[in-house]
């Protein structure tokens, strides 16, 4: 027990991150039925599938789940009103401001950590009354921050800061990684990449196999003009790269970047032309496996790790 | 006792990272009187600077003392002889190819130990036969790897394929982050940032300041297309940026960047125009003490927190 598990009421300190076409109500219910917090990624929901995927969440799981929801799409007012409507007791809000929900989902009783990848906005998330910080760092998959903090670096720096729970995310997909995260500080531990390559992830079955394949130094940050996001080295990441090196403007890279690009990568399973966004800890992934089974492992590995290092004294 | 104190003969798995303008004889001598590594760096140093720093090394300590090669300069057959010459059992090479003097040094009665920011080159070492690897995540500062593995991620992944010790570096001052490194299979750490500011540092008053000031997301690599390095967010760095920016060729950047850009500034003390070579963990450093204290509390903390994290159990 610690502050992370009695916060949601779950066994154990291990979150699913919500996920971009990866973290339906499959994969969700399954880290929560297996003792961990399964989240439903909204962002790449309309309205009413994200009310169907908690719906069948709520069916699939009498344990704890909650919803990710990222702050920089537009139906976000919707999203939130439908988890209110839904009854969901559990909001994980990203990329935007904590002060814009916070008080009002905390108002109707909804627990409510955001994420951060700077100390910057730890202390906002503070000001903002949340209940937990996730603390995410440059290794992390997807949208990423533009200090480029890295894990090992940034959970010292907000624990020292702030007192409230604090969770770690990025290069996080094992139990001696998740070791590491406390050892820095965090109490809890947020995992996107490793449940990407999970039976129940709704990612294509060639983006898991794309995630086993990876090795190390196959992701980089694009965009950092735009929005900065970790992908796979692929074609699509080559053409903006190639731009990029060129000096391209924000706008000659959103017109490259287009439409659905994400969605292309990610769910429909295009790996030359899709945007591909996976964290560096991909290069330690080396199967697809039920959720369940991977949550048991971290677990194992943790208390493994954790015995040893317990018994390595510098004396 | 591991293998990392019993390979050197040292009382602490702790090794000062050799730095460009930074660790001389003083510095080295102290953290080596201290129980830990000292490595004279001698990237900055003409070679009969080296042999003078060397001596003055021996001077100062009767403890184990090394030197860190980084490959990369015209003199470094040079160095090399001298290091023979002067019977230093300890080299430390970096910023090259492992198979390059490996052989000859450890013909030469020398324990021989390789810097590396990837995986491949995790494993050359290995083929090259030395005796430790330091596996160097993003977090570091100076010369840092293209594929920019952050310590969370390298440090297991370079543990799984190699059986020989293995050091980790970037990202890591204190305890915690030296305990977030063993929780992660390392043996030992190299840290070079929170001993530049020590008082034996060489670093000019004015870096150990900015060093001391230095904030989360303060840092950034610049000059990947020539060489990636991580540096303080200054006017030379501006400089360089927005050069990179508007898709400068390595030509430009190589011009823009002129000469003798480190020594300015972490030397000679010019926080404008200088390159400030340092790593994210600058953020968490906020005194200018002596080496042996740092290293004291070092260890302390890494003890409290190990103690800590072995009553941490997830039952």
């Amino acid at each position: 027990m610690n502050r992370i598990t009695q916060l949601f009421g779950i066994r154990y300190p291990v979150i699913q991150a919500g996920m971009i076409w990866c973290s339906g109500w499959e994969l969700a219910s399954a880290v929560s039925n297996a003792g961990g917090l399964g989240l439903i990624g909204s962002g790449s929901m309309y309205p009413d599938i994200l009310r169907d995927h908690i719906r069948k969440c709520k069916d699939h799981t009498d344990e704890p789940f909650g919803v990710n929801v990222p702050l920089l799409y537009p139906q976000t007012d919707d999203h939130i009103r439908i988890i209110l409507e839904e009854g969901v007791k559990i909001v994980f809000t990203s990329a935007g401001n904590p002060k814009k929900y916070t008080s009002f989902l905390k108002e109707h009783g909804v627990k409510v950590v955001h994420v951060v990848a700077n100390l910057k906005f730890a202390l906002k998330c503070v000001e903002a009354g949340v209940d937990a910080i996730v603390a995410e760092g440059f290794e992390a998959g997807g949208h990423n921050g533009i200090e480029e903090t890295a894990t090992m670096c940034l959970i010292p720096l907000v624990r020292q800061a702030v007192d409230i729970p604090l969770i770690a995310a990025g290069g996080i997909g094992s139990g001696r990684t998740m070791l590491a995260a406390f050892a820095l500080g965090a109490e809890g531990v947020q995992i996107g990449s490793r449940f990407v390559a999970s039976e129940e992830s709704s990612a294509h079955p060639h983006f898991k196999k794309t995630v086993v394949e990876a090795g190390d130094g196959n992701t980089r940050i694009i965009l950092k003009k735009v929005v900065p996001v970790r992908v796979i080295m692929n074609r699509f990441y080559e053409d903006i790269k190639t731009a990029e090196d060129r000096g391209a403007t924000p706008e000659e890279l959103r017109e490259i970047l287009g439409r659905a690009r994400a969605k292309k990568g990610m769910f429909e399973g295009d790996m030359d032309d899709g945007e591909l966004e996976i964290g560096q800890v991909s290069a330690q992934i080396s199967s697809v496996r039920p959720a369940a089974e991977i949550l048991a492992d971290i677990i194992r590995e943790f208390e493994e790790a954790r015995k040893k290092l317990a018994a390595t004294g510098l004396g």
